[in-house]
């Protein structure tokens, strides 16, 4: 592994990175409620791809001199780079690909600090104030663009599956990729590249030269899931919440390949929201597929979501195993049916203002031990909001493995208790002891040390 | 002339006119603050270009039935047009320039409205918060643009000026554009078009794909100056001052055409900036020009210059009689030393933010009889503010002429009065006397009742 | 008139510049054939372009050291011009629409003579190994463009033509453009320059920028009609009548504005072809047009075919006197029941090979005196054949006023003496007579001295 | 696999699809040579691409009944097809790659009867003629790009590599890619696919839209080397020994993976041209490369090349193995040399006029029974030559593996015999027989049966 560091300074090619003087000097005052801080740490998760560290502590330990400043030029700001990554570098040159992503990690803190967080439009506290925010921002990316037929496949899935796994998601890209469907992920490796790195051959032998490959990431995860530099539009939303409406409001349909808790986490929030009353008649294409050594896997997921959310979620997914072109298929069948009942009421394609997320779904949920102890793990209560809770429950999991606040609050006062009905409890214990045995909680190589208990 | 009146559904086709439901919602709510009133005002003007009326109050009386809706479909929003001028429509089909231009309003009004006025980021009470809010109406109107070389040459001049002095403009406009420079003006007919149609041939005899035509205006003055469709950048900037701010941040030099009151408040509003010390090194190519036929006209504004500002704005200026290509030789060398001046300092090339703007020159004037009648206008003071509060008065004689508010104040309470010392009233009156005997006040055809009484 | 001397190295842009080092040096070869003095002729009259000389022998006179040299260079081949025209730059900088004809010639003239005139391939004495001359010639200058639908108006009329007709051309341009109509002229001044200017500004209005201006030359006029750089198609067909062949092949509609002896003849010429019996199905839009000060004009022409062709000649155009709209929607219309009656019968769009051309009107005309002197010019053979020979008749005259070569002969052996059928000679001489009076055979300024006799 | 039939209608996209009347006519007129069944063939190894077959009798066999028309429509031709492969298709559709090469193997035909062999420009006799044609081929198909720097890696290996030899080849086609480096293969699957697919991914992360995937193939060879869809521009060369001439002078160095007598046969051209004394300056990088496991594959070829051209000819090649980024760096550095060779003699980027070719590599060679008796495989001539008769050797031996021709002469004459001196012919036959041995003859699953005796 190169661990080598490189300065550089960088421009930027696009349009939107002309800031203002206002802009630079407040992102660059240190005193400023740690804009910077920010900055810098997605700053170098990005520089940081193709790297194999998923743990943020680690990455901002080991680059611990990096440091990123704004110049302004004749020609606008430049980056000037010091103590950076060498394996951002090709023989010394940034790769494009990174060098965007830099630039759209500057412009989305930027605006998120400037006309989201300090502008009185977005009242945040309300739902219709959340969705507007993420409208705005995904706006703001670029990322909304009407002329587009609904083609958005949002993949889903570990970042640390094994290689059998990993060559499926790049056939389903690739099958994907061939019927020109475009690729949304959580923009790292693993389940989040393969299906990229399939659809970009697909598309080459399509010749579809404007193929898009969304990653949706936040400052939180970002330095455990780098891009990988096909992303070629990257948006940081300003956390976990926000990052999920995204992908539902702007994917047309859902595959869900395997993972761990993370992808557990996603698998349960999609099922929340789908399961919501308002959304009964929303066609939204959810497919669970991977290769045929995967089968027991999503059979686990299958029985633990019988168990605890019922039938009527399980009505929601099909699993295909091992048959990328009937994924596919199946996924092209389905984002058809989406643009015709868009159409029949005049919906918009590139964003899903009709589908309704239940605010417990958007708010911000802090996975302190307090938080995590009291979560409400019961089925005295409406199915989409039990899979609203059980989301959290692992959403707290995810943090205490792989990001940086989470694992610093688990290394001071010890592991998460997750307390609840037996009935729940039983089969969520079991799928995440699964998951242990399977691997799918760290990249290989590293010894997982759960971060939880669960307590009966 | 053709007054039929047109239905039509409008799609836009770029990326910005994707709106939210909120922005739909308050732009099209009538009780909010008359924002639906100035976009139905701005795009009936637009919708009008090529007509022949500059009355503004005249326009909105003619078209008393017109009316403008926002349409949401599944590709984003579509307008509902009623009852429009047909001039804007070739065999029932809308010019595709006019369509974008109605687009580029919404973009404004809305940007104005939602990001701008409400968005305590800008303290519009200081000079570096209405400096922001203009940089940031330019940004979001995609006119910042970083990669270009300076090339943009503002042309001011009258609306009404005679076909001897349009083919002129004309003939600057082609030696411009065959020079690579593109053009920026005020976006109505006369000295506002000429120098674009004539810049649109040299550009094409110069294989330029990406010439550029900037059309700056404001709500007030739009209805009297129609963009005219060759404009493929318009921008709508909230008023008459942000507007000459636009002008003279981005424009790289300046051609100045004959004109009436609104060339001499021009010309006194590039003047009083330059006069000011902070900007005693900024290069910056003025250029007063016009036909042999203008040369009496252009001697009377260098008379009145000498007589109330003095010898150094004098030096600020050349004046270039009947040489088109002189002019665009000039020109080019002037934008040359610019762009050395700004590579030599590290300043943008997209925006000049090192021009210091009094704030007397940015501070909105409302042009009141009772604000007329105590205009500053004597020689006890520096001369930059000098020329600023003359500006004001010319200000005050264009609103009078064409200006919806205006006509109606002076419909209501008689002619403004304008006072001021002696030395400085004696040239004022005669340059006024001097426009009006031209024909400068209006468009030919009508005759002009001055709105306006010199008292000595 | 600026006759500076400018040398300059110029490298092409395109791809079909890359020439092989046997096309390069055949062209180069002095003692082959004269290639070399055809592509100097060609070159000096494209960087002559804008100039008021008319006169091919006169041009190359002016111009006597002018040279132009091919030099192999890493990314292809320059051209190394030395004693050039200073009119084809700016500030030193050749225009880039002159840059790109020069390349056109350069690719025509290798075409021409490498692949259509020693190439068995071509039978160019069979009607079809004309035309397939012809199609190949166009498909190599890339002017063959299956995508489009049928839009290309031809625009005949006179290069000599007064300033009020040259701006009624523009407006009818402007109309034209408006329309989304592409222009296609024989690309000098007057008529040819008018109606591309302004359909120049009708496709910026309608953000058509694709917008073609088509200009189809041959080496034996292209010195008296110097390509206006808006031409962005320039073609070099290597004669007289296969350069007229190729405007109706690929032209979709005709419209003739006042002229000369040139425009009689190709009037001529299109009458001849759409009498032809098998193109009696054929629609083909052909308006005669003009402003007011020219409707004696075109009733001299009427007449004229009245009282030669008959009454089947004059139903197939129609004169419209000073109405430019209505000569754009005519066409429009015209051209849309072409696009009907290919599609119906799926002929090509881009090329109408169903068009009939007798062999006489193919074959090249020498217009020799003996040539002249022996012209069929009676009522005694099928009205296509008679047309065939007064197109002719005023091709001679065409030659003698403004081609090198005719000009010699007339210098040499006196004036051409054109016999006939007194029905014919007398409506021709009173025809000729009226273009004298009205000086419709020469630029202004200079007086004009007949190159013929009408022999009764 | 899937063996379905379809049918289908398909439009081009491009412009040089434009056919005349002649052209057409032509190449449907079955009487005409055998133009049509090389078009067929040559469509129906196009349509085949992705399956397993590698044998042209096979492929033609299978599919007997595949039939292809020219039809003539508005818009231009179209090709009728029927009892296509079904793997050209996605439920349905054609691939838009595949779609493309029919047109291409379309456009080279034609050009290549009608404007090469047919025209008595080019003397195919003489070595300048063909260069001159190669080059004209290459025009026509738009290879020749004058603005493009240097980057074009010619890679070489076998159709029937295994898969960690496969992964190898998209490993250092990636970091080529990375490079910014363009790939050009013979366009079948194996070490001709890898390498671009690997681009593709390098050149995504690197934003190179305009990559280049060069395929360049010939009838003889198309049907057992399918072009992958990833090729974006496909050539299709009269014989192989154009084919084999289009590498050299359009490539600016070459990578050559494991293979097996095509292989071999590629490295004794390359290594003749290079070992004629009037290259010896040419810089030109040759890398050999594979995966670990491929150390003695290159070893052999090393001691091969050793024993019969001796020190001379392994002077101008490298070993790299197991080391993709140096194969990519070395290549870079080297083309940087042939950049700054070209630069300074002012010759060609784009095509190599100055590599001398000795005739003996021109010929087109028939592999008959005969011919392969009579090759003069001694070292008492020219080394170059003797480079020249081993190269002969292996083709023999590639058309009696796959080629359709050599297959029947097989199957009716028996096996080559192969004569000539014992320091030849034993390491030979020793290198044969390790090919045979290593599964490189042909794809794996059969078996192979060699065609070729050695005589010693």
């Amino acid at each position: 592994m190169n661990h080598e560091l490189v300065d550089a300074l960088i421009s930027p090619e696009g349009r939107l990175e002309v800031l203002s003087k206002a802009e630079v000097a407040k992102l660059l005052d240190t005193r400023q409620g740690g804009l910077y801080q920010i900055f810098r740490k997605c700053a170098l998760a990005v520089l940081n791809s193709g790297s194999s560290i998923d743990d943020g502590k680690e990455l901002l330990e080991r680059y611990k001199d990096f440091d990123i400043n704004i110049i302004q030029r004749e020609r606008g700001i430049k980056l000037d780079i010091r103590g950076a990554p060498g394996i951002a570098f090709v023989d010394g040159k940034m790769i494009k690909g990174i060098h965007e992503h830099l630039f759209s990690v500057l412009r989305d803190i930027v605006f998120v600090s400037f006309e989201v967080t300090d502008n009185p439009r977005f009242d945040l506290q309300r739902p219709e104030g959340i969705t507007d925010a993420v409208f705005h921002i995904l706006r703001n990316a670029n990322v909304i663009q009407p002329q587009r037929n609904p083609n958005l496949v949002v993949c889903w899935g570990g970042h640390s599956i094994n290689r059998v796994e990993y060559n499926y998601s790049k056939e389903v890209g690739y099958q994907l990729g061939l019927r020109e469907l475009d690729i949304c992920t959580g923009c790292g490796p693993g389940a989040m590249k393969g299906p990229m790195k399939g659809a970009t051959i697909g598309h080459a032998k399509q010749r579809r030269d404007g193929g898009r490959y969304l990653g949706i990431s936040e400052p939180g995860i970002i330095a455990a899931e780098s891009p990988n530099p096909i992303v070629n539009d990257l948006v940081i939303m300003p956390d976990i919440e926000k990052r999920l409406e995204a992908f539902v409001r702007t994917g047309h349909g859902i595959v869900v390949f395997p993972g761990g808790a993370g992808t557990a986490e996603e698998i349960l929030y999609i099922l929340g929201i789908l399961l919501h009353p308002d959304n009964a008649e929303q066609p939204f294409p959810l497919i669970f597929t991977g290769p045929a050594s995967a089968r027991a896997y999503f059979e686990q997921i299958d029985q633990f979501i019988g168990l605890t959310l019922g039938e009527a979620a399980r009505a929601r997914y099909k699993i295909i195993v091992d048959d990328p072109e009937a994924v596919a298929r199946e996924m092209h069948t389905g984002i058809r049916q989406v643009r015709e009942f868009r159409k029949s009421r005049s919906d918009a394609y590139y964003f899903n203002w009709g589908l309704k997320i239940d605010p417990e779904f958007q708010r911000p949920f802090r996975p302190t031990h307090e938080n995590m102890r009291n979560l409400s793990l019961h089925k005295n209560q409406a199915t989409h909001l039990l899979a609203a809770n059980l989301r959290r429950a692992f959403s707290g999991v995810v943090a205490g493995n792989v990001k940086e606040d989470g694992i610093r609050a688990i290394e001071q006062h010890g592991k998460f208790e997750i307390h609840g009905e037996p009935e729940i409890m039983a089969p969520m214990d079991a799928l995440l002891q699964s998951f242990v045995e399977q691997s799918r909680m760290k990249l290989p190589g590293k010894e997982y040390v759960p971060c939880y208990r669960v307590v009966r």
